[in-house]
């Protein structure tokens, strides 16, 4: 029950996505769990399932903002399914809602997301994640983690600044 | 598998609203927790500020779907604050995560969530709201409830069906 | 300054009609495109496409805002298929971007655009729709029409106020 | 009137821009309408109305899709606002509705135009825009034009195979 001021994360990446994106997003959930912070995303697999599931095993509070007509499209792990009817466009949603977006791999979805919250102001922070540049020149606008815990970290930094 | 299969239920109502209305919705939100439902609602003030701190009051869960672009314009006994920046759009988000709908008072913007959970076939429970008719002849879509507690029994009854 | 100052009319109502709401969408369309004002809906089938048929026949312009992801589902009489991919949301557009609202029979899909449309101060004139009361009084929010000739003339004198 | 099977094609950029991008945008939206298409965009200033400028200097029509509330907020040369009131989200509806987008420059609202229509398959042209790459190896995903003209052309052949 979050009374509190818990700070509210997304963990945004691929519905499909490799064993070593898994290992980073429930690494990423549980971390988050542990910090006292609530998480959210987009509900359904990959990327997705595996912060919800490494959340929960740290006792951790799971949002999924889903972009279907069903709360059963969500994944196993999600405690409070949000089902939004609104296709791609929820992804706006999971942005605005939350304090900072942490990006594991991802294709283009992900990459919405990520604009999406670089437009909010929110920070991002990348895990082997998308990289920018314009007129070839880099952009620095994703904070490169190396680590989930790196990566949870400079999360919740950013929110505190 | 949802870590409970607790159900959510949406309080509708006006950003405005009697003092009457507040007791009632009060007294919906509180009955709702009791009974173990998460409270969903647009998050602003009036009737969904009452049945948040009704739930609340019972150790509930509240959920606030806010149309604008700030968590800070949730009222106080909100929980979880999802951020849509939607506008009256949210209203559909509302009702589609609901598994059933009360509707306390309310003008027109309640009137559209009540619209919408009868298209998509949520059971809808009015607390003194809007009435329905199509060519003279009244609809019985809304389920007339005479008091808060007959209105969360109804509601609940009719996700069991 | 917009090219013209053409007002946009939404006309709402079912996706499967009768013959007889069929006719008087039909001629709400046409008389709208006869008064030179652009036709909004909800791109589909029913009262949608039998105003937008209308409509056409006088030359006039139609626009539909489809629920789904594809441009195809929208009737044959829609010059513009806006494909918001957003489910009943799309109602919201729809409503928004009128300047008045023409309601023609209809089910609760319907309801949801009449309550947004006074939600959002919008004129909306009903031809044989919903009637409205609260605790027992009849509500004259909606502008009752006879004939579409008469929907079409009190639609525009209130977007003239 | 658009009867026929007009491409619809989506200009996306900043809503304040550098005058090399205004003259291009002007040129691609031009250089649009000479092709017979109805553009799509926005409907606000910067990129949004120079294209906008251009392709009514042609005869063509414009779409503005705006985020607002108000159809005032658009720019001068749109032809048909569409008023979303659901900020952001309505960039998803701008892409879901084009055939293929045009970016030219931008920032990271133009970046999630360019992110969804490549999760939904739509063929995007870029002029001096957002580079993509992952772990180190660019992306080919957003096709490169040098001129309006090779942009205008590369879009209207994506949308015909």
């Amino acid at each position: 029950m979050q009374r509190s001021n818990a700070p509210i994360v997304a963990v945004v990446g691929g519905g499909v996505c490799s064993a070593q994106e898994a290992t980073a997003a429930e690494a990423v959930g549980r971390r988050l769990a542990e910090a006292g912070a609530i998480l959210i995303c987009g509900g359904l697999g990959g990327v997705m399932a595996a912060a919800c599931r490494g959340a929960r095993s740290a006792g951790g509070l799971t949002i999924g903002v889903l972009p279907g007509f069903h709360a059963s499209e969500a994944n196993p792990y999600v405690d409070i399914p949000i089902v939004t009817g609104m296709g791609e466009a929820r992804n706006v949603v999971i942005v605005r809602t939350a304090w900072a977006v942490i990006a594991v791999g991802g294709e283009f979805g992900t990459l919405s997301e990520i604009a999406f919250a670089l437009k909010l102001g929110r920070p991002v922070v990348g895990l082997e994640t998308w990289e920018l540049a314009k007129a070839g020149r880099p952009s620095d606008a994703i904070i490169k983690a190396k680590t989930p815990d790196e990566a949870v970290r400079l999360a919740l930094d950013g929110v505190k600044t």
